[in-house]
């Protein structure tokens, strides 16, 4: 039921390019409302908290409290299988080891004629991340978005979780603990981003904010963005599969809906040589609709957004696959190596038929937070360079100034900077 | 005429927080203008291009042409005094060479158990370049929004300027060509954001915009991004000089008024430990400000937001400069190694007496577009990481399957996600 295209067809590129740029987000206009309650927020501190959480949550802050508890956390560990726990504590060791190589080293170093240069690296001193509550609460989000933090040097780590009803998912406090975030509090929605962007009586402000939301989420972040900083606003996840013939199609209709599953919005892409193949996948894709317990969101992307390329070569999938900027990109070909140093644009690549992307949104050790949307073609996943900034240093002595001094004299005054010239002509007595 | 702030007084934490919190800009309500003008630009391309140039710039691209061709930058070489062209040349062979340096490497590695990793590198694509027109269309900006651009590796580096009148500065264009542009056009404001974004006939669409501007042209920005990648939003220019007495009072006060020349919403702020060299900068700005051909800019900026303030200790200057997070940061002071490791929070640090924040400006090697209003605690100047993105890299054979396979099938069921489990034990032949 999803979309075929074929390359050999004439107009091939007018359909490619149409489903290039289909839609997949209804964009919500809640910028008014959002607006208002940062605003909220703002004015009345903890009694705006109180108030939404009622309002939107059904949770009395008042009674069960606003910080979650280093007992509540003990009861969660309890709560949940220690089958859980321990698949948690290994995906976090893995992202924590493949992270640790992202640290940027500091780089200061003094050039040709003595003047002293570089960046030096510090992580940001206090970070929020948002947790969505209800279906959406994945605990290895958090781990996704807290490890990465925690090896950047990230030392106030502020979690905020929506809890309906008073509860958090177990199983993300369990992973909060697990990735050493620092506090964690039972609010959510746009008053939670407003209240880690300005603080409250309660919550100290941070500097940054990441992590996934519905559409008052991502609009207070945008709208929050200057005073913290936040991360990519993320949107329905993809996935790009890239097969020769000779691949399993149960295997592959199995990765393409569990991109489906996810959203409505979501989309999975197969890119193929064999037709014979196309079509096997696809049945296999309606044969195990049936027993998923999503099937309906996944029945929806598939329908909606679900594409089956058929193209005249391997080599002929690497222009469009470029062109897609998939955040997933399956290579599922007897030589992805081949295929590899074509690809230009992608989130992450999955190489080979052992290695569905699903290891990567758990226990691979890289990031599952990726760039969606084509947006691959400008930003990369989060990694622990989110958690840290550079400064520049500069050095002169008076030879050094001697040396550069002439030339940003002559820039100044065509720029027409008459006290830029001044700063530096008047150290080298040339006049005040 | 700056505010003084005496931290031995009562009340100078109340103070210092209001002073943190000042707003220099005005933000003007331009969204609905801007979202107009981008939708008109996707719809009619080149002919609303036309019609907002004739209007807003009175230019006639009919006329003159849309893009600048290699014959009027030969003709602005010609016109530019050669003392410029050489120090452009020498600004871009110094920021060249210092920017080389921040190339990210891939990082391609196995693991203990085989599990293939890596993050790797590519250049984005396209870019466009905004340069301002007027009296803000700075040469040295070009070269420094550049010159990282093709550092990275990007193929196609689109400069849009507005020409008003049909010309563009001279020395812009000979800026563009020592830094390697391929493409300049002469329009400017939201139409040349929406047309860098969407494309036109005439100008293909790019990946990412960087690159200063107006409100128009800030908003268009915030508009687009998504469908391309954008740079920070830069708002007006801070120093912060901390110093000890032995400083000569007329340097400084020209390091402040150079920030202040910039624009009336600049802020140049002094943190001395000795109020008579506090009392001496504020005369010697005054009298430096009746010789400056930006007086009236300067003036205001220094008497709206200027300030001195008068700490007990160079090392309780620490801890203030931290929260204020300046975009440039002088130490004016003999032993500036022992600051150093104490400042966390700032976009460039200039070392010494003889390293006036100018330097930086032009002929440093390093970047002088850096965060502004206290962004500096969450985000870094611009770099060659600002035109790369990153590509994680997964490669798992049937044996490292195996072994991290279940607690993928564990943490997906655990999430509710039956067809993640599958795509996983569909290969471990567990089931279907």
């Amino acid at each position: 039921m999803a979309i075929w295209l074929e390359q050999a067809s004439a107009d091939f590129e007018t359909q490619f390019s149409a489903f290039l740029t289909t839609k997949r987000e209804v964009s919500e206009d809640v910028n008014t409302v959002v607006r208002s309650i940062i605003e909220d927020v703002r004015a009345r501190g903890d009694a705006a908290l109180h108030d939404y959480s009622l309002r939107f949550d059904k949770v009395d802050l008042a009674a069960v409290g606003m910080q979650v508890t280093e007992a509540e956390i003990d009861q969660a560990f309890a709560a949940v299988e220690p089958g859980v726990v321990e698949a948690l504590t290994l995906a976090a060791e893995r992202i924590e080891r493949h992270h640790a190589r992202q640290m940027p080293k500091d780089d200061i170093y003094e050039d040709a004629i003595g003047v002293g240069l570089g960046s030096r690296w510090t992580a940001v001193e206090a970070v929020g991340l948002y947790v969505p509550g209800g279906t959406a609460s994945y605990p290895s989000s958090v781990l996704m978005n807290a490890v990465p933090a925690r090896v950047a040097g990230v030392e106030r780590l502020v979690m905020v979780c929506p809890a309906s009803g008073g509860a958090i998912n177990p199983a993300v406090l369990v992973a909060a603990r697990i990735a050493g975030v620092s506090e964690i509090y039972r609010i959510g929605g746009a008053q939670a981003v407003a209240a880690l962007a300005y603080g409250t009586e309660t919550i100290k402000p941070v500097y940054k904010i990441v992590g996934p939301g519905n559409a008052y989420v991502a609009a207070a972040k945008r709208q929050v963005f200057g005073t913290v900083g936040i991360d990519m606003i993320a949107g329905p996840s993809e996935v790009l599969v890239i097969a020769d013939a000779e691949n399993d199609p149960d295997w592959l209709a199995a990765d393409l809906l569990a991109q489906a599953e996810h959203d409505a919005g979501a989309q999975s892409i197969l890119i193929t040589t064999d037709r014979a193949l196309g079509e096997a996948v696809e049945q296999a894709v309606e044969r195990q609709l049936k027993t998923l317990s999503r099937a309906e969101t996944a029945a929806a992307s598939w329908r909606d957004f679900g594409a089956i390329i058929l193209v005249e070569s391997l080599a002929a999938s690497l222009p469009l696959a470029n062109r897609i900027a998939a955040e997933h990109l399956e290579l599922a070909v007897a030589d992805p190596d081949a295929l590899l140093p074509g690809i230009r644009n992608a989130g992450a690549i999955f190489i080979g038929r052992h290695t569905p992307e699903v290891i990567g949104d758990y226990v691979g050790g890289s990031n599952h937070v990726l760039p969606t949307a084509r947006s691959a073609r400008f930003s990369s996943g989060l990694s622990v360079l989110d958690f840290v900034k550079r400064t520049s240093i500069l050095r002169l002595g008076p030879d050094q100034l001697n040396a550069l001094g002439p030339a940003a004299i002559t820039l100044a005054h065509s720029e027409g900077l008459d006290a830029h010239a001044r700063s530096v002509s008047i150290r080298l007595n040339r006049g005040r």
